[in-house]
């Protein structure tokens, strides 16, 4: 996959020409050129007492017993997009999937594979921007993986993260505990990691560049925490196939219905015109940095409340609610007409979008 | 990459035509064709409290706070080689890092990258696989993740496993705690996993074909842990670059040489046939089953006795000592001749075996 002009190449902020030093398979290895791309280019990313040793499983100390664990891979194209990059939206993923499981974000674990051919600059911008990501949300990168695939067995670069966070009380039951009458609350707009990617892989080119949204939720879920924790039901980011996607499962679990109202949900200009103009609806696209909450409806205002004090999220709002289960788990009422099914979709037009 | 005859599919088990189910973008996302994949092949070969649910991270309790965290990727061509397959391998990789880092092993996580085409069978194949190892180990995977990337953007499928163990005392201090006189160990033949892999893989013919060692390393563990505990320097398994790689990183950390003596080092008479035909040096080959030990002198023997005491590990033996620290980090009594260097490989003839 690595012609003249790789995906990730049309929107790389680094300059690469023929003299770019590059990954080669040597650089994985295990031997000697394989640690010295991880003395040198690697750990001074990550140091921390758990980052300076050539060890493949890292020990830590948790202060209590109970943990949350996840991963997720990333395989984002292109590699670099308004708003972010492969390295942040892997941390911010795994942190944030953390955080809505109700824990404290604490460690994650980073694993490459890397095309052969890859300029190690493109290596070291994606390290950089993985680095800045978890300082900023104060988790450590512990343990890590390189593994060098030959020119045309992956596209450029893909990252797994792993987490591990402390859970804290009171943590949301899920959403088998959702009942008729809750309410449905999105943090702020919907869509903008999806249709910021998008613009870029297809070369939309729109009046306001649309931005990804991709970031940590940390905040969001910890106003939520401090103000209605108990009357939380169910957390979610609403990544691959948007807030759809989301309530449709949580239907599967709950086996109730979800009724939105089209008007109540919040957008961004940018993504609002992009979608009219591409014939997409909202909420079907990804978001990296918004969440889907199911909360007890006395809760709702105080919740709403609370989420509109964090920064970036002053546009939250109800969206919906929970009914008793019809014949469509998904429902919305748009702004013009009857209510309608928000069918789930089989396939989003919007393939490796995280 | 999924040309007519893609890498995997010459030495897969499973049949294929053109009849056969494949995995299309869509199974990748996030909505409905991926919830399906996930409910009805992934979820119920992984059958757990944990694993009912589609949530991103799970919950799980330990007992103790001390916890060791590791990650990796695998890539290994062929998917299938003779005595495993990339399922197999990948968990009993990630258990057997948390084993030798001192921790019994607990929760795995497993991230899927799967090329657009891939047979269904195929991927259920070494789903069975990654689930007979953890059944094995006696590991939960406790979440999981599905990426699909369009054809020709991955080979087949690659996965990551990520884990989580609980530190038992006594646990290895590491390479720094390596001292001059201590005693090297490996607990049976070396390079059998690199050797089968490059057999299929190339095409080559033996009298007795070779077999990958690839399997849990937790007894062995045990073993030395019950026999030796406090006396064990550190533990590392030999995947990639082989005991040349263990001993160049720890004379890193340690600054100390270590010498071994050819005579002594175990083999099969499968690798000792297909290394001298191959000009390969075992001791720069994979294993994924055998782990090399740095051990007070005082208790070499007791430990060898333990690890001898495992089914498998009947040619456990000591190969080697730790001198002051010379000019060259790694060197090997051969059998015929003065001692030499044991360079550290730049990079070895073998990609993507593990």
């Amino acid at each position: 996959m690595m012609d003249p002009v790789p995906s990730w190449a049309r929107t790389c902020p680094v300059p690469i020409d023929e003299q770019s030093e590059r990954i080669s398979l040597a650089h994985g290895e295990g031997a000697r050129l394989s640690r010295r791309l991880i003395a040198e280019r690697i750990l001074p990313r990550f140091a921390s007492p758990d980052a300076t040793h050539f060890q493949d499983a890292a020990t830590v100390t948790t202060v209590g017993c109970r943990l949350a664990i996840c991963t997720d891979s990333h395989t984002v194209s292109p590699m670099f997009f308004p708003g972010g990059d492969l390295g942040s939206l892997a941390v911010f993923g795994t942190v944030n999937d953390l955080a809505v499981a109700g824990s404290h974000p604490r460690w994650l674990t980073l694993s490459l594979i890397i095309e052969e051919g890859l300029p190690i600059s493109v290596l070291e911008r994606i390290l950089d921007s993985v680095s800045e990501a978890a300082r900023q949300c104060r988790v450590r990168i512990v343990a890590g993986d390189t593994k060098v695939v030959p020119r045309g067995a992956a596209d450029g670069l893909y990252l797994n993260t792993s987490g591990v966070g402390e859970l804290i009380d009171p943590v949301p039951p899920g959403p088998c505990a959702i009942r008729v009458g809750d309410q449905i609350l999105v943090s702020g707009p919907v869509g903008q990691h999806g249709i910021a990617v998008l613009s870029v892989r297809e070369g939309y080119f729109f009046d306001s560049a649309p931005l990804s949204d991709s970031g940590s939720v940390i905040e969001q879920v910890v106003a939520l925490r401090d103000s209605v924790g108990p009357h939380i039901r169910a957390m979610r980011d609403a990544t691959r196939g948007g807030v759809s996607a989301v309530l449709h499962e949580w239907a599967t679990e709950c086996q109730q219905s979800f009724v939105l109202s089209e008007s109540a949900v919040p957008l961004t200009e940018a993504v609002r015109g992009a979608c009219e103009l591409l014939g997409l609806d909202p909420l079907y696209v990804a978001s990296e940095g918004m969440i889907v909450v199911a909360v007890d409806p006395e809760y709702a205002s105080e919740a709403v409340c609370a989420l509109r004090s964090v920064k970036g999220c002053e546009q939250a709002a109800v969206i919906g609610e929970v009914t008793t289960r019809g014949i469509c788990p998904v429902s919305i009422r748009r702004v013009l007409g009857t209510p309608q099914p928000l069918d789930e979709p089989s396939g989003a037009p919007l393939p490796r979008i995280c």
